[in-house]
């Protein structure tokens, strides 16, 4: 299934996305739900699939990633926060601070809680997963040096491209992820790369702080990061899942 | 007033306490709301006064603090996460995570956000605040260290004590704030030794973030961090609003 999150100009509803057309369901999808009336995908105004209580990151998470920054590879995921307000929708505007110097692109896999989670195996992961899909976790690159802490950096409104569903149906363990910058392929990675795999990071986190249903945790970008400028195009598209596009302005 | 939050066994209800008795209100108090029922204080189970979408916390922001921890006083605010599964009420036990090493309390002045607020002058921030109270920011100290990132260290459940309420009538600029290690003085400084003041802080935090109603801003703590031990209880009491008391275990 690929769930998506709609505005259907009074509310917030989710449903669930096949080639041309949504079906709205008539609860979220971490409870029971029916399925309620049928809408067109095209001119859906698709929001970010799930609001999250948390965003969890993890940093140096792909091998590629860690040779590219000089880094030896990590013995424990690194991880840090965004807040919910950096939530932006598919199709949805990056808007680029003031004064903020060098904006960078970060493709990732996001996984989507589905279920409390709270010290599972990575074994036991997989059933408190929703899904998955593609996130950009967009980064002040000169305030992440300023601060030494991330969370400014990464945490500023609109920082958080999400979508454009979470597919449901899906293993993680080996997708090919690109990102396009203006149509030009600036990453491409698969996620077999990836130091800790999903599971694994659910289980890690889960034993720290408690996820809940519709928490984010985002997996970490492969090499090949660099810098977006106003009117640059950015897509983040994972193989099984989809296209991620948003727009620095 | 002082607000409370309280568990009425069925729900978490929103109250006004006095000496002895707390006022139920209709709704949340950032809304418009109306007195309803009265409950006794005593034996009322205070919860966090709050429940927030953020906690925004300041790293190093008194200049006792930046003098122990050997810092140049920092030009601009460094903020970090912690993630709301971290809240914990007045009275809550800290559970000490297995294998973290040093676990040390933090007191600290809270503000708590009352409206939304985005781009704030830190003249305007003062309209935009519901009130103070008092918090741990406890910390995983060998785990800060090990990471670099401070989300997991100060991140884990319950590591995010708050309460007992929110004070809406006081000035945060001058206030005397003490902790107590079973019963002795540990940390003792006037919120005027801040280095950025509450509302200089809400207004740098809001141009980077959108704060919401029940979010959290952690104004740093004072010097004198040191570590707790199982069984130890740690209060952290400001003039003019109350004394937090939790137990590690």
């Amino acid at each position: 299934m690929r769930v998506v999150r709609v505005n259907t100009g009074d509310d917030a509803r989710y449903g669930l996305a096949d080639e041309g057309s949504i079906t709205l369901i008539s609860d979220e999808p971490f409870a029971a739900w029916e399925l309620e009336d049928v809408v067109a995908l095209a001119g859906a105004k698709l929001m970010p699939p799930v609001m999250p209580t948390k965003i969890v990151c993890v940093g140096i998470n792909y091998r590629s990633h860690a040779k590219e920054m000089g880094h030896k590879l990590p013995r424990e995921p690194v991880i840090f926060l965004k807040p919910p307000t950096a939530m932006n929708g598919p199709h949805g505007d990056i808007h680029a601070p003031v004064g903020v110097g060098r904006i960078d692109y970060e493709g990732e896999l996001a996984v989507v809680i589905g279920r409390r989670t709270h010290k599972v195996t990575p074994q036991e992961a997989g059933a408190h997963i929703l899904g998955y899909t593609c996130a950009n976790d967009v980064t002040a690159r000169d305030v992440q040096s300023i601060d030494g802490q991330w969370a400014r950096a990464k945490g500023y409104d609109g920082f958080c491209p999400l979508g454009p569903w979470v597919e449901t149906d899906i293993e993680p363990f080996d997708l090919l992820l690109q990102t396009f910058l203006n149509g030009q392929v600036v990453q491409e990675a698969r996620t077999s790369d990836m130091i800790f795999d999903p599971h694994t990071l659910v289980s890690f986190i889960s034993g720290v702080m408690t996820l809940l249903p519709g928490d984010i945790v985002l997996t970490g970008t492969p090499s090949g990061i660099g810098a977006m400028e106003p009117g640059d195009f950015v897509e983040v598209k994972i193989e099984g899942i989809g296209s991620l596009i948003n727009r620095l302005v």
